[in-house]
């Protein structure tokens, strides 16, 4: 049911559609990688003067890493919804693999190409376009108020974000927020998901020599890939079970409610296949068990580095050898026990010459499914979309969604822009301009429905 | 014994030592790397204008890959000797670790910094000065004939060397080699090598998606660096022992007078320290046992490449992952054998989907150490380092010597301006001055001597 309001909100996104582009395209043109610190001051300086232009009063806050964009604008009704962004990204590497560059904003085929275009610059003018559509239709007034945090470092783990939001509590307080991912799944539906995983990033390194030899001397001089193997070969098994002792203690299962959402959840096999061309999947997976595989906690590889990688060959045995790795954490694992336990195992397999270093971590987490946030959030969402939401306990990935929920005692929620083929992470990053709209206009329903809901009775229809 | 003529070399040596100093600065100024064809063919066209300056009828011969400069000069006898050397060098990389950049060289502290000082540019230097000392001594006329082959793909295993030795037996046609490593060791004795072991260098890669993916789906997505790991951790167990089937089928162990040699040598352990920073020896070996192990064939590896490996982290799964190998061979081991071995390895434990790529190939060779030329090196490196000569029955690198040795049917020796803490293939390589002089001397020598020791019935006296 549509309703006058609703209306002249999907109005003014098409007509300002060019404008909100236009945005996204100067903000994706700055490069901002978090991984090293390259750029993030000016494009946190370009969000700042963007959220001013929409009529937010702003405060830049220092972290000790990349600030954080802080923007408030009052409404009709004291009932606060917090947006939660990120402007940095990562790494456009391998940058040949790209069909434009990664900052020159390119639009083809429905799509506007970038490294950021979805994640998460997209969303952050997703935000910023549907807050100006409400305002318009509303007569110049929000029916909320917002408050937009929009942070530096996510793509590195969000070092800084735990004890920002601890310290700045005042300043953040709100009655619920919407996160920075959003969108739909592969049957076109809203997908929000109701948790995350956690994450522990670590690196493994092992010195064996001060510096390379000739390889003339395998025979009798240690080399520090070998010894990387075979630290990393104790880690885990064939079929992916984790070998670190005490590894699963603190991991719990799905409840029943999860396993019965999992269950709903489309079969994401064609939509894998299109996004990564995988040939097969790990333990030879197929369907449901796919989504269900979730509930398991993963260590991954992200890269390896030691010795020559040049062309042709080269004989030396490698003095250093080191590898990235992330864990992925279910509920209720916590990074810092993993961390001790990754140290004690590595001990007790004879490898007390591996370092292990703290890269980042974060927590998993997990929102109530019944509360009238999420409820606004998934009517909205059917009612823009014309199917029913999916409602995910869990995803595969980590947030700082943790940060925030538990010291502010708030429900989060996720609707944007993202489709789930946007490459986001790797070469040829895009969002198409179809789902930009799309997500705008559902945010722009949450925003426009925010304090209703609140205050109706728990249980009562939002209106 | 010091004679007339032996006294006139040395004097010739002292007296031109800058200009040759300053002839192997322009050689090592001029970059060569045969791993990515970087100045290969400028540094040949400099050495065979050396060779000119010399008075040696040169030519230019081209293999496929990198040429071939040979160079002939007749002297009073048609016995030939035959200088291998190489122009080429390893990568300079890590240029970080260099106190002085590998293309500016540099005398300090008695030795000369470059790229290529000693291996392999700063020993065809050797071979030239010494010709110039007899030749000066001798009255302006060599009592041998010289043949100069230098190549420019030693550093990648000389993948065209078999071929062209056997396409142009006349031209190469000779009565005795003299090596392009030769020098003393710790204990400063004249050490050579009477064979070498052969090397397989191979790349293991592994691509499981078209493209790298989000950590995130770590759970359901494989992970080519895991895939790696896990081929790699089959190859060798913890005891350095190669798990391939059927790969020690043709390694023949030393022969009575091979071990004889090996317990003559001195313990290593200290150079080697020195030389690498190493903290332990492989399997905790020490003293005797190290020299010992040359009989032992290895799997190095050299390199691995895998996924992000820039600062921080960055939370994706590799869609590709590999490694570079090599495998050195004892007599009487075949690169092309343990090449199908190793195929046939990696599908019998289920690794069929990890490509294996032939990089390079040495067989491994062994020369008589009965022959009046080895006895002719042996005597008068003891003239010049005064005490007796180290026979070495292997070393642990490889050499296209096994390339020349067989159909030309010569016994091959080294001399030269090497002492074991060169740092070839490594930062800051060198060569001391005094090495270069004493090398230069022994070289001279075995010139002056060649073709009377040839000519003497076998078993009597060279002199």
């Amino acid at each position: 049911m549509e309703s006058t309001i609703t209306r002249a909100i999907d109005a003014h996104i098409t007509a300002n559609l060019d404008r909100h582009l236009s945005e996204l395209s100067t903000l994706c043109a700055q490069p901002s990688v978090s991984a090293r610190g390259e750029g993030n001051r000016d494009c946190a300086a370009l969000v700042e003067a963007l959220y001013r232009d929409y009529g937010f009063r702003t405060r830049m806050i220092e972290t000790g890493g990349q600030p954080v964009v802080v923007a408030h604008l009052e409404g009709a009704s004291p009932r606060r919804l917090l947006c939660y962004n990120h402007y940095d990204v990562q790494p456009p590497e391998p940058l040949e693999l790209w069909t434009t560059p990664p900052y020159t904003p390119t639009v083809r085929d429905g799509a506007l190409y970038a490294r950021g275009s979805r994640d998460d610059k997209g969303e952050i003018v997703c935000r910023l376009a549907a807050i100006d559509a409400v305002r318009a239709a509303c007569g110049g007034t929000l029916p909320c108020s917002i408050v937009m945090v929009t942070e530096g470092e996510e793509e590195i783990g969000s070092p800084h974000m735990k004890a920002f939001v601890q310290e700045h509590l005042d300043l953040l307080r709100c009655d619920g927020a919407i996160w920075e991912e959003g969108g739909t799944d592969e049957s076109g539906r809203h997908r929000m998901a109701l948790g995350g995983r956690g994450i522990l990033a670590v690196e493994l390194s092992v010195e064996v020599m001060d510096r390379d030899a000739h390889s003339g001397g395998g025979h009798l001089l240690p080399n520090a890939a070998w010894r990387l193997v075979r630290a990393l070969n104790t880690l885990k098994d064939a079929n992916e079970r984790i070998l670190i002792e005490g590894f699963y203690e603190q991991a719990r299962g799905p409840s029943p409610l999860d396993t019965t959402l999992i269950a709903g959840q489309p079969d994401p096999t064609e939509a894998l296949r299109a996004e990564t061309g995988v040939r097969s999947f790990l333990n030879g997976m197929t369907g449901g068990a796919l989504n269900a595989a979730v509930f398991n906690p993963t260590c991954t590889i992200e890269g390896i580095t030691t010795g020559y990688q040049g062309a042709g060959f080269k004989t030396v045995i490698p003095a250093r050898a080191s590898a990235k790795l992330d864990f992925r954490l279910v509920m209720s694992q916590d990074p810092e026990d993993v961390f001790r336990k990754l140290r004690r195992h590595l001990d007790a397999q004879g490898f007390d010459d591996v370092n292990v270093e703290w890269l980042g971590a974060m927590w998993p987490w997990k929102a109530e499914p019944d509360h009238p946030l999420v409820a606004l959030a998934a009517a909205t969402g059917e009612a823009v979309y014309g199917k029913p939401a999916s409602l995910i306990p869990t995803t595969g990935g980590s947030s700082p969604v943790y940060a925030f929920a538990r010291p502010l005692g708030i429900p989060v929620i996720t609707a944007g822009i993202g489709n789930m083929r946007n490459r986001q992470h790797a070469p040829d990053e895009h969002v198409r301009i179809d789902d930009f709209v799309n997500g705008t206009r559902h945010v722009a329903r949450i925003i426009e429905g925010f304090a209703r809901a609140l205050e109706a009775p728990r249980g009562a229809p939002a209106s």
